[in-house]
């Protein structure tokens, strides 16, 4: 088994504590980027971001898009024999609401127990980072990097990344890689390093019920003005039949049966059901008839109501008719769902079981595609390299529920393959309050990603 | 048919502008029963009914309960002889959210097209003051009153009425009375005086379902981990029929046919279906098969969700897995419908038909009885003569789809007929932005009430 060159974890270890305060700095930005009040900070995320990769020694320039800007840092110093790597992340995080659920504030970074509790410590910025501190280590220790890099950070993943494709057409001929390297995931476990075989996509909706014209007296019209919330609840509850099967007419119609290598290796996994359950504070686990946990997670589709608001919400009682009622609804798609595709079906069915007396519109808020990885290849091979290098032993090949939209874009356009290999933990909060990462996650994720320079500027070719 | 007398009359015109600024003082006041941070608001508006009873030319008195205070206003010098009334109104208002449909400020009084917009002007402040002014007409312009006089005010209405009860209870000699007398209700047009021969009851209930510990990244949890706002959406969703009959197993068992001359009354009614929906602002009507609207409105329960919240409700999409999910569920019940009984029926139903995976409570905020009237004897009769003479047309017998749980409480405590006579008007936003009161209707309804005394005062015996 290799091991991390000594020249970068010593640069690491002597510059522990100034990374540590910078990355703190970084998890203070209130980079929300659904919430536009926000803004300002987002963009001043972006602007940190560009910094610390110049002060890391790359170039580095902010490029505004119409939504949040993209940062685009570059370093191409080894040449056009040597291969080159971009490393994709992101600089916005999810809203931190509700706030009171935080046991430290949510951009007040805090260490616990080995956890260093912020918004967006693990989703992305500490992962970003992570990235950013190991090509300073090659660039500081040594003045090169093993292979030329281009890093693009940007502000929207969080809610879509509606503006990135977009910006990677445009650029592709300046963003021409051999591999993509992104780290916003998690290990299967503490200690066991993990390569992710797939993704699951999104299509997230928002569904208005629009009742009378304004809030009414439930007993002076109650009964014969149909409520728009009640309306909503029927509507959602035939999204599921009793099996915990989605009842959307043709929505598995493009989900193909799994690789069963992979399914096997899955079931190999050390998963405990009952640590996941209390994990997730569930009283008990549910979902789909006939899966167990990890292929519910992993490969088969959702669809989950994220939202509900309608009507009276305060303390007390309000006998109110509703005007209206809205749910956000989100499908986790798997290969080969279509966000679009699936946009249609929720449309045609919603259309269809709406109950006349209301007016009921579906709104498809964004999308990704699911993605499906290359388990071959130089690019896995050393990562598998690096993995074992800092975490000491052979990472696992895993499969996560979440999506990244952005993969098959930049494996559409580039034409290059993905390596995601993250660094976060099972239970991370990643969406919720209190999201924490690793402490020493982060320590030795820092130490893989600058062993995978290592390793693949030593490998044999380019690695495409 | 008799005229309201004339120097009564001249009375409440020549004080006529002083009345509208008194009553805009009133509607001032914040008094929101059901929010804590209105309960010094409340506790105002409470001292402001006491004093404007005492320049009435009572004596008033402000009475402490375990919630809002109870104000009791009282005038005995008719004499053993005469008839005692009780006048029971309500001085707490709903809630004015959501403020930014209001057109003008929800406590800034404004009249607009012959209609006195503001919160509380029709529920039920403008109602019970114009029975303040009766009050004092009669005791300004001849010193006294025909009958004696008991004024009980509360400020619990909009929250159930808790203490109402066993403050009545409580004072119940001193509150003795021959007959009781509430404006707290709607005419059934314009122009067209009304007396109400029924009230709905109310059991209202807060649903809280309790997913995870707390909200979780939908993609890693989202397929494994019960959702609970999908939860709560099957359960509301079992809780009707196809045919909007309600699915609570046991719900219809204490709900008697309706008297057929009621049920005959009604039908002649002149109501237009089309322009009630159209006033509703609703796409179309709809609610239980086999029932004309008014039947719905005023003969037939019902089970309405008057609130929803889950998860994230925001600008944007957050892809979160809920903790936990709430809904405001309450029936309108019709006699003999008790709410303890549907209570237990609600709950039962509720705990059959949760899911596994998710923690589901409960919770009766508050109730009250159905209620019917009397529709003869001296109180009736004196009431047609009163409302014929202001109105210059007989009233009709109407029904009412909302709750006064109150009136329950007065016919089973004090023994005495209750006699419902409001001045709404359909589509007066009772529980909703921009509620009004017609400004004739104040006008006329203040005469009314002044006629009443007359007509109870000059009825041969005591009305009981």
């Amino acid at each position: 088994m290799s091991a991390v060159s000594t020249d970068l974890d010593a640069y690491l270890s002597t510059h522990d504590a100034r990374i540590q305060r910078e990355l703190f700095d970084l998890l203070r930005i209130p980079s929300v980027s659904a919430r536009s009040e926000h803004d300002a900070d987002t963009a001043r995320a972006a602007e940190w971001v560009a910094q610390s990769l110049r002060d890391a020694g790359l170039e580095a320039s902010v490029h505004p898009t119409g939504g949040h800007p993209v940062v685009v840092g570059e370093w191409r110093g080894a040449g056009a024999g040597a291969p080159t790597v971009l490393v994709y992340g992101h600089y916005d995080v999810q809203p931190a609401e509700p706030l009171e659920l935080w046991t430290s504030p949510a951009f007040e970074p805090t260490i616990r127990d080995g956890k260093l509790f912020a918004r967006g410590s693990v989703d992305d910025k500490g992962q970003l980072f992570l990235h950013v501190k190991a090509l300073e280590a090659h660039l500081k220790a040594r003045g090169r990097l093993p292979v030329n890099v281009i890093v693009l950070a940007e502000g929207e993943e969080e809610v879509g990344s509606e503006h990135l494709a977009g910006f990677i057409e445009a650029n592709a001929a300046r963003l021409q890689a051999d591999a993509v390297v992104i780290s916003d995931s998690a290990m299967f476990a503490p200690g066991l390093p993990s390569i992710l075989s797939s993704l699951r996509g999104l299509a997230y909706f928002q569904i208005d019920v629009q009742g009378p014209a304004q809030d009414l007296h439930s007993g002076s019209y109650g009964g014969a003005v149909v409520n728009p919330a009640m309306a909503l609840a029927r509507i959602l509850a035939t999204m599921h039949d009793a099996d915990g099967r989605i009842a959307i007419p043709g929505f598995y119609d493009a989900v193909h049966a799994w690789d069963a290598r992979v399914l096997e290796q899955m079931r190999g996994l050390p998963f405990d059901e009952e640590h996941f359950r209390a994990e997730a504070g569930s009283p008990a686990l549910g979902g789909e008839k006939g899966y167990t946990v990890l292929e519910r997670l992993w490969t088969r589709p959702t669809c989950e109501v994220n939202g509900l608001l309608s009507g009276y919400t305060g303390e007390g009682a309000k006998t109110v008719l509703p005007a209206k009622a809205m749910a956000k609804v989100s499908c986790r798609l798997v290969p080969d769902q279509d966000p679009a595709a699936i946009e249609a079906l929720m449309k045609a069915h919603v259309a269809r079981v709406a109950p006349k007396g209301v007016t009921v519109t579906v709104t498809h808020l964004h999308g990704g595609r699911p993605w499906r990885a290359e388990l071959a290849g130089p690019l896995f091979d050393a990562a598998r390299r690096a993995l074992a290098a800092a975490f000491g032993r052979e990472p696992v090949i895993t499969g996560e529920g979440g999506s990244i939209p952005v993969v098959g874009d930049f494996q559409r356009i580039l034409g290059a393959p993905v390596l995601l290999v993250g660094f976060g933990l099972p239970g991370e909060n990643a969406h919720a309050p209190d999201e924490w990462m690793s402490v020493e996650n982060f320590t030795k994720g820092m130490r893989a990603i600058a062993a995978l320079w290592d390793e693949l500027g030593t490998s044999t070719g380019r690695t495409k």
